[in-house]
């Protein structure tokens, strides 16, 4: 199966005094490359049109080795949908160049409408497996 | 002049690597004191009944003394609305127990409509002065 | 076993355009809590004078009800020591007053020296459990 | 004089409930720009070798339009060395393909040792205006 590959630089705002990134933010970078999967205009057709919204409903992280202040991080996404309301992403971390996971990451989206209300996921998620 | 006291602890979220508090962090710690001013229950009510949110218009900051981790900082600020439709807010951090400011702020508010045009601060604004 | 106790309000800075907390926030207020079980005075002592850090290894979260703003959340955090080198944090998020879970988390926490080399934790956590 | 250009997408992470991105993640995006100025291999090397870091001095921001999810905005940034320790760099943020600023900035960098005494800046800084 391919993935789908996106590139973050770790900057200062993402470090914290330990010297690596704070390990919340990887779920900021999980979230960028999703975004970049269905295309930020997409995203916003969706939310203004339609009113429909993502929401990550589980995840997952096991952080293995902390990224640092100027690497190159390289987030590889694989979407599998699990049922028309459930779509499964596997998102990994890894220094640009190295295929050794820095973190591995599970996250579990589901699609909302304004209401809060679960819809079923729009074909263009479904597509992506 | 009294000033409204809002008291901060400085936690690993906001630290970067440089071991001290990262500069933008002071304009969240500001922020969260001028909701507890105001208070998050009016807040809300203005925005859902309303439409009416707070939008900063400008800001300055001097930077003196950078906050770590496990600091108790106080957020002392003083409103001083300039016109019906802006106020300015004078917000300086201290360590707890200090009259020494670390950073010191000035922020000026208005409040915009739905449409995000300019409206006339709400009288729970301008009675602060 | 009993739980501790952490209080946190949701301020603009958490939220996202969706109307809610961003997701990636709940681990932010995760940690608070576990720093306030610690003590931020101890922590600091052991980073300072040990160099010793408390690093997440791993973590999972559930997302059953966004939090809004204005709305006072209870963590409440409990602790299971799973070995030497690995404490369990069970961390669930609730609105204040009630009993229903908006967030359920689990947080797997290690603990390293400057060299990033596992040891053994501290007695002040092992004693937590 | 010319300028320095970053590009920065925005995501759903840097939005608030009012639907732009929050204030304060400007000041991010003004760092990220800085950072790629001097480049991230000479920022860390300066860190981890001299024990070099630089910090924000002072800064003002004029909010004009706020951004919105998945908006394209170039940072255009200008550095006017003021003294051997203090560079201005004047940061605007526009909509991609736009010359109408939406954010106005201007930020003051000194540069500190390890024990945040004030040093001159590298010439790296000074050789940048």
């Amino acid at each position: 199966m391919s993935y789908h590959s996106h590139i973050v630089q770790v900057y200062y705002e993402d470090t914290d005094l330990s010297g690596v990134v704070y390990h919340a933010n990887y779920l900021k970078y999980f979230e960028r490359a999703r975004e970049h999967i269905l295309g930020p205009e997409k995203l916003v057709k969706l939310w203004e049109e339609d009113g429909l919204g993502f929401v990550v409903y589980k995840c997952e992280l096991t952080f293995r080795e902390g990224a640092k202040l100027g690497d190159i991080l390289e987030i590889r996404t694989r979407v599998r949908p699990e049922s028309a309301y459930r779509a499964i992403f596997e998102q990994n971390v890894y220094r640009q160049g190295s295929d050794k996971p820095m973190v591995e990451g599970m996250v579990q989206l589901v699609c909302v409408d304004s209401d809060q209300t679960l819809v079923v996921l729009p074909d263009e998620v479904t597509a992506l497996g």
